[in-house]
């Protein structure tokens, strides 16, 4: 028997004999197949996204091995997952849990503690358990993608019926989205709000349903002998979340309380009918005029979908490289701006949104709507088939809007060469004041990190995701430090203006968690009492959004990535940092 | 100076000198005037029911002076809240917090552990602090009632702009319904879905806020010496309710892990249009075709608000006491049903809707809806002009769909004389079958209790609550026996079924969460683990939704309302029991 490889970073606070002796039982409890180290030697870009190691340094921007894990175990079945977390309890070992897909811009599926084991539950977890057409819902288990759902339902002829939900990219785990609370693009765009019942292993590898879930579906011992399928779910688990006392499911979200296997997710039934739209706007000062016009339209959901403005140069990045538009390597100027926006035939800013419903429905509302735009000078309407040139941003959002999983928005990751991305996502309230305050300051940013400023706004229910797409070149250091100071800067610059972000990168949730700080970071402290209670070992993802376990905090400063370069200016040159 | 008056129940392992030194710490902390001991002879039915004392026994059922309280305070402010969870820790003294309104059904304001000390937010916490019409928000404190932010619109006009969402009596708090995880009737007809951002008492006194909450308006220390109201809260904090990290305001519902002081409420902009209507429907045949009928409409939004299928006791008792129906003190029977229903000019069920927005959109609905129930033989479909009656239900339903508060629905209590009640609240799915069941099995239980079946289905975004109201004679012990038999009755039958409670009285709190058991009661010990870390002395509403503090574990027969009186059957004679 050959020795195993030697990870290229062990756990924290274990030897390599102790590490050695962990992946041994790993290897007995869920199969050699299923547990793999992570070597200099082993592929960390073997191309195929759905294997974790992959994504452990696409988005890294401190160096290409500080978020890497030891080793990946790939559990085939809960009790697996039970007895995986019951192991790392054993040896104090971190564990990362980790789903399906990209988990793009914001660390894909690297651990926060370096040499954290990942816990890959997309390899065997990928049952679609239940489709419920009559009442509009589906059990899935981490494993299943928007694309393994829709296929599914494809197959059977039931997008006759129901329809999903889909984010940009179609890729990733429905579970992983929710929890993470993302966002799609229908009417059923709030991934969270439009959950239904959890499973979740907790730290100490104790199984808890919520919701209805907490229920047998039966108590009658007879009933159970006869039908030992009434023991496995709750007939309503999926039609009412809140079930009885508190409602927990909510601390299992953008958190490390504990790993989510079983969810229940809405469909949407089939509106009836469906017409995507796209209106360019000439200009800034016209996105201004727009979110006042689009704030009660949403509100009152005469809009009726999740809508994005989208900035020019995200869709001319779909379109193609920077390089395909201009020979310098400086910001794209605003006379650039104007000539892409007119050789694509698009505005300074495009909304996308969409109809849902009857004709009739669709004329009362698209009428409303048309006539809204229409008081903005330069506004303009297309239709899908308006648009003649292949594989427009408006092809794409016709079909996610309409929860058809694509990845068509993939292409804008390569405006520069070997290109990878950080997200920057403050929330904003829906008004034209606000958020040309926060475009104008993020603008300004790039332009001092020498960067290109490629944004959307993602108009929500009251608010807006401001997703800023922060591009650079992995491979150039001085691209990735000026990335690095970019996001930095603005988590900061935005925090004085009371902008905080929903969700961001590995490296900045020490940063963004602090900005959180309401009566000496209160909150904080009620996440970390309530983390040190159910993970006394806190083996769970710590660190996970600057939440950080009881023995970490002992010697913190080891662990944060600090609030540092955030002077405010940039520094004299990129190398110097 | 005399010496308080003797509570008539003192605080558990507390002797009268402890809690009158207790009493006396509470009066220098909150004045004199804001102290009020619970004596044999302190009015406990003076006609108010903003004063929770009222509230304590009426709903009693186990005996008029079991869950009753030692004292009553009344905290002027967050710090007073802040300083009496300290001197209750300090004394370790239970306390119940309580806003305003009834909780009628469900317990009214008394406290689950006899002589716990009520705290009563409602009396002085009552400003509304903020109306924002232009993002459709409100931010109150926990004595702001329906009324009081209904007034507040109306005065100044704002209900052109803005309508709330209130359920079927509008005296109620509307921070205490969101956290009970309480029911509207408009499209914002789910609370808790509908706020946004709480700001929490920990049970140690610490102030928490949640969602964008968290971030103050600014971090810039410039800013914030010129313009000090940017402390008081984030600009985002009725906007988007998750903010960073985990997102606990879940666990601050139907709990005692804290004391909800401020909370954001989402307000539904004026649609531009309304009509509420009525079908009637001649049968029980009649309503599982109905359903049937609903559940796509209502899924799929055709079916816009939160409607109620009544049953015609139901409707019957608002017009009348059932002494105006019949002499007999017997159960109605089927062909009583019939002959109210005629007279009444109702149907066995009559479903209660309303459509929202302009004309021509409610046009293409109200075709879409009319034309679905047409299909049902003996459907009749009315306006609210079209009914000559005074005060029929639908001309209170006509306010209560566009959220304007009434008192109407107060009437059906006096079925009986001294009418008093209990809520039986299943949840089912949108099924004709499922409903049907739970119906039968409910009136089946009604007849051998030999009470009425007075119930109702509200309709949610997929499935339904239930709501059996169970009235019987608050001053007669064998009518109070009856209602107690027939609700625990009701718990273990529908526990076999899986069907669950959404929310119940505070004496099935331990009966009800019993039946949310999978795996060992994983939930229950999830729940108690999280509160023993907030709450290590138990001192925060112990016993709340059957969720027992360690210390009161450690002797919790004591404590627990078991699940007795279940074998099925009813007693031999009612006075045995």
């Amino acid at each position: 028997m050959t020795s195993p490889p030697h990870p290229m970073k062990l756990p924290p606070n274990t030897s390599l004999e102790i590490f050695t002796s962990f992946i041994t039982r790993c290897t007995s409890l869920c199969g050699a197949s299923n547990v793999q180290i992570i070597s200099q030697d082993s592929p960390l870009d073997d191309g195929s996204y759905q294997d974790p190691c992959k994504g452990h340094d696409m988005h890294a921007i401190l160096s290409k091995t500080y978020f890497v894990a030891s080793a990946v175990v790939y559990p085939r079945d809960v009790p697996e997952v039970q007895a995986m977390m019951r192991l790392c309890n054993e040896f104090v070992i971190p564990v990362w849990p980790w789903s399906a897909g990209r988990n793009t811009g914001y660390g894909g599926a690297a651990p926060r503690v370096p040499g954290s084991v990942g816990l890959d539950l997309g390899r065997h977890l990928n049952r679609i358990i239940e489709v419920n057409v009559e009442s509009c819902y589906a059990l899935v288990e981490p494993g299943v993608t928007y694309f393994a759902l829709h296929e599914y339902l494809e197959k059977r002829g039931l997008r006759e019926k129901v329809w999903l939900d889909v984010p940009d990219l179609g890729g990733g785990s429905i579970i992983g989205n929710a929890v993470e609370r993302g966002a799609g693009y229908t009417p059923y765009g709030d991934h969270f709000m439009m959950h239904s019942g959890m499973e979740v292993v907790l730290p100490n590898g104790e199984l808890v349903r919520t919701g209805m879930g907490a229920m047998p579906d039966s108590q009658d011992p007879e009933e159970l002998k006869k039908r030992p399928d009434l023991q496995t779910g709750n007939r309503a688990w999926g039609l009412f979340n809140y079930g009885f006392g508190p409602y927990n499911d909510g601390i299992f979200t953008q958190s490390s309380l504990g790993i989510v296997v079983k969810m229940g997710v809405w469909l949407m039934p089939n509106p009836g009918g469906y017409q995507a739209y796209m209106v360019t706007l000439p200009s800034d000062a016209a996105l201004n005029q727009a979110l006042e016009i689009i704030r009660p339209l949403r509100i009152g959901m005469v809009i009726q979908n999740v809508p994005t403005f989208r900035h020019i140069l995200l869709d001319a990045a779909v379109h193609g490289p920077k390089s395909s538009y201009t020979s310098s390597k400086a910001p794209i100027t605003e006379e650039e701006m104007d000539q892409i926006a007119e050789k694509l035939d698009l505005g300074r800013w495009n909304f996308y949104g969409a109809l849902y419903g009857p004709q009739p429905i669709r004329d009362v509302v698209w009428q409303v709507i048309k006539g809204s735009f229409s008081q903005i000078p330069g506004a303009k309407f297309y239709f899908p088939e308006d648009r003649k040139e292949k594989d427009s941003v408006l092809h794409t959002r016709e079909l996610t809007l309409q929860g058809i999983p694509t990845l068509g928005e993939l292409s804008w990751v390569d405006w520069l060469p070997n290109g990878a991305h950080l997200f920057f996502s403050p929330i904003t309230n829906i008004s034209g004041k606000d958020a040309l305050a926060q475009y104008d300051l993020t603008k300004r940013r790039c332009a001092e990190a020498e960067l290109d400023f490629l944004g959307t706004f993602v108009v929500g229910l009251r608010e807006m995701h401001h997703i800023v797409c922060i591009v650079f070149d992995r491979e150039d250091p001085e691209s990735r430090q000026k990335a690095h100071w970019l996001i930095r800067t603005l988590v900061s610059d935005c925090a004085k203006h009371g902008w905080g972000e929903y969700r961001t990168h590995l490296s900045l949730m020490d940063a963004v968690s602090a900005t959180y700080n309401f009566n000496d970071n209160a909150q904080m402290k009620l996440n970390e009492s309530i983390k040190d209670q159910l993970d006394p070992n806190g083996i769970l993802a710590p660190g996970k959004n600057g939440i950080w376990p009881a023995s970490y905090r002992k010697d913190i400063d080891k662990w944060v990535l600090g609030a540092d370069w955030t002077s405010g200016n940039p520094p004299a040159t990129w190398r110097d940092m």
